[in-house]
């Protein structure tokens, strides 16, 4: 690539991040108002996600026969925006769903890339059959983060070359644990994925993504902690009543049920309706704490909790009776996925047919000392959280380097009150809306504002690398 | 620890580098001449390295019950030394044998560890039953560079927590592929090890590591170029002879058995009498070179080949008949083994039960443009390469920041000649001898300079986190 090329490329992705960057988005009209779905109907505008399958390898990490098994892996590209493989235009690359990258994709001129995740949806090994593949360890043991990691690299690999986009940057993208919740060790942060493969993604943005919440590295009761000072923050009340009606039910199926309601909610708490787990209004949990304190009610908790519980179960109106031993929900994470990682982070005996390794994940990406570790070691990584959002608690809350950055949304004015925490669950990744709070606006364009930074020293030190780099070592 | 704690440890290790990197060696007369055996007999008076056995998982990554089966991995420690865990003094970690390390302790006041190879030793999976642990690729799939470096992140790990050595900075040792050549995808850079566990050494010295003779990404010419070149530099006659007498022998088992004599002679080209891959004097290339050209043989071609041969099989001259098949050499390297490495780095059809894969380690590690990714991405690793060396041509041989540093050793004025290339095999990690000539001195002393500074920094780092980071994420 010329200079020229190169400085009309600089000048281009700026000016359309000016762009981007304070109009918040480029679509306008057609942002939808519910954020985060797989493929949004109304991004239909930008062209479809074309699905594609790519043979993949059972087994990165042994060499037996039967690891040389293949499976048939999902992919969805969308090229609308790309300014192609002769201006080595970016790619985007999301291991979890985001509306967000949707937006960025004209800033950036950016090919974007979805992998599905072995296991799921339809990248299902052992001939497609979800029986089978789940039956028993044997075939269950190939879904792991390390195995799944190996696939996003071997995958983007092959992508990049197939579009003869060897130089194009790719930039990754993780909300949470988003549908792998359900299995033990399946997670997959983008910051682990740039740790790892930094000669594949030259930077990643990890939204709340709780890399810290292995082997007590962070505190264990974080995640409870945080809910209630969510729930208390609204109403001092409203957490008084939840507390009082754990000791009346028994525990089983319905505390768990409703402990689930409050769990979620309290992740997914919003500033503008959402449909993540389960239609919401926004503010969702201002709004069970409202039914908590509906004078109407008087003493009646179980009136009250009904009610709370069924903002979650039943925002929409739909539902006239409900299942308590229901343990699937719309993504599969269901009451005993949760309960898998919720109690101690991974300490607790498994009642999955795959043996947990709770010892293994610090291990293989660290945790302990991770300021340490991290501080003169990797780059181009954005850890976002937001307070309200229990996983919180072992997220990465302060920077660790220039490179490595923490993006905190917290203490913020809204509505005349004063708050001293605000965001949920990646709330950054969703679509933006027009009733977006500033400080979820604030928070993207810092976000924006950095990826480009690494997009542009990329293609600085690749201009460097062809002149002077290239062949210089042999 | 207390700041003057951590002063006077500073001090004391500052004093100690200064003395042992001025002084080369602080082991004066018991240095031996010969390096680089496993234990070094005459490295008793270090006392004993002591054995020891851990219980390994056999399959890091997935999670199948077979998976889970374990083997005795074992190790080896030393810590006449080690400054003990009140002091968080260093532990040196070797998965290759290194006298260098030996005689770095007493500078470091470390704690020597060495964990043998899966699959190798007395560290075979499958009950110890070596015919059973290699005899099909079920089996001897287990055996893999990510299996491998995964048995040392847990092993590690696991032993700072029993000698309550949690905050110890670890340095890890690695020449070349040592004694795992022989099976495919078991590398073991120390580099590498750095680069995907670095929560768990804080720095690698990866001395003579191809690590990038991999899908073409360093000429798969450069082998055959550099053993030609190092012959050459003795002698044109020298390397004419050779050259002539590849068309007049069939190609064939004897063919093999002088190319492994030259290849091997070739690396292991020191300038001391070596005992590595078998018996040789000081530069044996020079030797081997002084029999073709001498002139009492005229133009008996046989004769010249057959006593060049005879210095790499038969220096000790015990052996009175040789045997042209024999796939075998004290460290299971073997022609067989070589042949598999040898060709065209990893793209030639194997004739091994263990199905190559080589598109795998670029994808896993990287390499492709590897100054471009580590330019700002990671820290505190040494590449050394040694000119002479035919490994060299797949060698990091430029610095790529001010923390990933390449050291190489060339041009220099020896015994009035002016060498274009110096430095063989792993040449540095070799137990020093009285009579090294001085850039090699030179590489060593600078190694040493900058682990030190490597240790130093940890300690700083632990120092100030000890202070501000402990707990101020929660």
């Amino acid at each position: 690539m010329s200079t020229a090329q190169l400085l009309s490329n600089i000048l281009l992705c700026l000016s359309l991040i000016f762009q981007c960057s304070f109009a918040v988005s480029p679509f306008g009209k057609i942002v939808p108002r519910f954020p985060s779905a797989l493929i949004h109907p109304e991004m239909a505008a930008m062209g479809p996600m074309r699905p594609g399958y790519f043979t993949q390898v059972l087994d990165h990490f042994g060499f037996r026969p039967e690891g040389y098994q293949t499976f048939q892996q999902r992919y969805l590209i969308n090229s609308t925006f790309w300014g192609g493989p002769w201006r080595n235009a970016p790619i985007l690359w999301f291991a979890q769903n985001t509306g967000f990258m949707f937006e960025m994709a004209p800033c950036f001129n950016a090919l974007l890339v979805f992998i599905e995740h072995r296991f799921y949806g339809k990248s299902i090994p052992f001939g497609g059959n979800k029986e089978v593949a789940s039956s028993n360890s044997s075939t269950l043991g190939y879904l792991s983060s390390t195995q799944a990691l190996a696939d996003y690299a071997t995958q983007i690999t092959d992508l990049k070359k197939n579009w003869t986009a060897e130089d194009s940057p790719v930039v990754v993208f993780g909300g949470s644990y988003g549908g792998i919740l359900f299995i033990e060790n399946a997670a997959m942060p983008a910051a682990w994925f740039r740790l790892k493969y930094p000669h594949i993604a030259i930077g990643a943005l990890s939204s709340s993504s709780p890399v810290l919440n292995f082997d007590n590295i962070s505190s264990p009761y974080s995640f409870n902690d945080i809910i209630t000072r969510g729930f208390r923050s609204e109403s001092k009340n409203c957490c008084k009543v939840i507390k009082r009606s754990w000791n009346s039910m028994d525990a089983g199926y319905l505390q768990g049920w409703l402990q689930t309601a409050l769990v979620y909610t309290a992740m997914t708490d919003y500033p503008t309706p959402s449909n993540f787990l389960s239609p919401l209004p926004a503010y969702p949990v201002k709004r069970m704490c409202k039914a908590i304190d509906d004078p109407s009610k008087e003493d009646d908790d179980f009136a009250k909790l009904y009610a709370t519980a069924s903002i979650y179960y039943n925002y929409s109106g739909g539902v006239s009776c409900f299942d308590l031993m229901d343990n699937s929900d719309s993504r599969g994470l269901g009451r005993r996925g949760w309960k898998y990682n919720y109690n101690h982070n991974y300490t607790c005996t498994s009642d999955s047919i795959v043996i947990p390794s709770p010892t293994w994940i610090p291990i293989a990406f660290g945790g302990h000392d991770i300021r340490r570790t991290l501080r003169r070691f990797g780059s181009n990584i954005i850890f976002f959280n937001g307070l309200r959002d229990p996983w919180s608690g072992g997220g990465v809350l302060k920077s660790i380097s220039k490179s490595i950055v923490a993006i905190v949304a917290k203490k913020v004015t809204f509505n005349r009150r004063k708050l001293s925490m605000m965001g949920a669950h990646h709330a950054d990744l969703l679509y933006s809306t027009n009733e977006d709070p500033k400080w979820l606006q604030d928070v993207r364009k810092k976000e924006i504002k950095i990826i480009s930074s690494w997009i542009s020293r990329y293609y600085r030190d690749l201009a460097k690398s062809s002149s002077q780099f290239r062949f210089s070592n042999s």
